[in-house]
């Protein structure tokens, strides 16, 4: 039987064997283990987008899933691994502030990594996802005790990104595009509980030039081609065109600024 | 030991963290499934490429493969998901078609799902992918009984789509290219069946303002940079170049009309 | 458990079903069997590239690991298949060229497949991945015992690429780039060993019109959008830009010459 899952979260992409290397690395050590690939098209050192994706997907995993996070433009300094534990799951990551949403969201335990006698025995300048996260996941999965891998630290010192959320005034939320699907969808940090739902407020989106006066509960709700909004499956305000590409059609980019207005009736 | 081989047929991409988080679910709810991606880059929405990759590539997975398809305009909508078994293999997807070819290959059981404790405990109204399908076919992975799932259904029932076949002439077949590999070779709907193998027949392909007269047995039975005809491995016509792409010399793409012509000697 | 490991290695890239159908295969033989991708998409039929990536690679895997090679221009000719054995690991791959660096680097045994009763029944003209190396694979993984699938056959019979390795002149060392990373990494043929690290001699790496007059340890040495030399995790030159893209700044592609110049202070 399988005894524990290791996600993997990267922005290493899938052209080239950095993350089947990773996973040659994590079966070499735990056989056992069930590796699933959350994603490894994270936009290139985008920690905003991994911290998002991580937040919104990790509850979907068998417990005690691993969740490792290689997204790490500060690979080869002196920037701290940490390993982080909540009441069902555990992740590693650079603390580089990929962890936000989760430090923010649950109860958690940390220590930052100082025990090398995990990693393997020759760590490269340059691919720490093949000589430290995965060992020391594989290990991890295998124990389960995050205290052997290094020293505690307050989750208070750990690296935090401020500007993660949109920003609220008075009858408006501000937020961005931070990722954009297979599909063309345009997913904002906008969530669901961001949004004011009373009926007594009008709701208005805006994007670049166009706006979108409602929130659709699903696509077919606007005809074939047309703009929609709607709080898609991850709980977050998506921009979609039915049965369309939002992305081609709007011309926006990852970082477009997306508003939502709500004046009282 | 793995108990049960789930594999994935979808038009998700590899970008985005949809099929990650698929296979979350499942091995929440099935930590022995062994979940095989069979493919997920099929045409935005395009069923019948699905329907046809699903019919030639079933057969090779390990015998009571669960095969979860998840090519889904209508998700959301009022549209059906059924679940169908033949003797060697169970069969997961919305009722839009994309199970023609098997229906009509195989003598099959089928149910449409209703019974919603296999579902994750909220569904969204724009991934069934990982509220309905993963779970479903999870413990379905478990279990291997599709009466559990929902109501018998008869097949004459399902949702079948009319012109996935090629259309049949005197001395001549009209296909099209339906799908389009990654070495750039045109797969057509017309199969090695489809066409007449005897010696008292001529046999030419036109494919836009080009003919083709022979079917090759290999790549190599042309010169290297021309362009042949060949059963490929799936059992259907394939446009290709030796060494080259077809798709690119030709300027075709998916949908492209391929006749066979064979007149008597 | 998990009794064994298959890595695969091929040119199939991720759009269509070819990777899928494969693992479908070996896991219908051995449903133990741990697949693991190590790259799919070496540039078609490029074998140098595939001899690299199998050389600095394969011993991050599971002792035993059978690694599957299919880059394969020769398929459905009448070249052969081999299955290599080594201390700690087991190749099979078609016998042209890309086992080179392998059988120059360690002592092994070799056959050449001549059992078809390990094959599928039926062995298309295309794709000898599914028909051959999958089941063969298999097969293997449950037995590791590749005399049972073939002849015996002296490495020193087995095809080597003659112009792997850079060429070394007096002062002065003549590469190439193999292969191009996701960040537009450039990496050389070139390895650790190939260069003079004494201080007595200085170092000049050129690419095109440019050069670089250094080797650092590691990308921070320069600063932000600066070219770099490195070593990279793979023990072989790389030629990179600090967070940018050294492809697309240097416009360059594989088997671009990459010269390394050291001369006595």
């Amino acid at each position: 039987m399988k005894d524990s899952c290791i996600s993997l979260l990267t922005d290493f992409g899938l052209c080239d064997e950095y993350v089947g290397v990773m996973k040659g690395v994590i079966s070499s050590i735990n056989p056992n283990a069930n590796i699933i690939d959350m994603c490894h098209n994270i936009s290139p050192q985008n920690i905003v987008q991994a911290a998002y994706m991580l937040c919104f997907s990790h509850s979907y995993f068998p417990k005690k899933t691993i969740h490792v996070v290689v997204v790490d433009p500060g690979v080869g300094t002196d920037r701290r691994i940490v390993a982080l534990q909540i009441k069902n799951f555990f992740f590693l990551a650079p603390d580089n502030g990929v962890l936000t949403l989760i430090i923010n969201k649950y109860k958690c335990k940390s220590v930052y990594l100082t025990q090398s006698q995990f990693y393997l025995s020759k760590v490269s300048s340059t691919f720490h996802g093949r000589d430290i996260f995965a060992p020391v996941a594989a290990y991890l999965s295998k124990d389960y005790n995050i205290h052997q891998l290094g020293e505690t630290i307050s989750t208070h010192e750990l690296k935090r990104i401020s500007d993660i959320y949109p920003v609220k005034y008075k009858d408006r939320l501000k937020g961005q595009v931070i990722m954009i699907d297979h599909f063309g969808n345009l997913i904002t940090n906008i969530s669901y509980t961001d949004i004011h739902h009373d009926t007594n407020r009008t709701v208005t989106i805006n994007i670049i030039n166009v706006s979108i006066e409602n929130i659709s509960s699903n696509y077919t709700q606007v005809k074939k081609g047309a703009l929609l909004a709607i709080i898609g499956s991850k709980g977050l305000l998506e921009i979609s065109i039915n049965c369309g590409n939002a992305k081609l059609e709007l011309g926006v980019d990852i970082g477009c600024i997306v508003q939502v207005v709500q004046t009282k009736i």
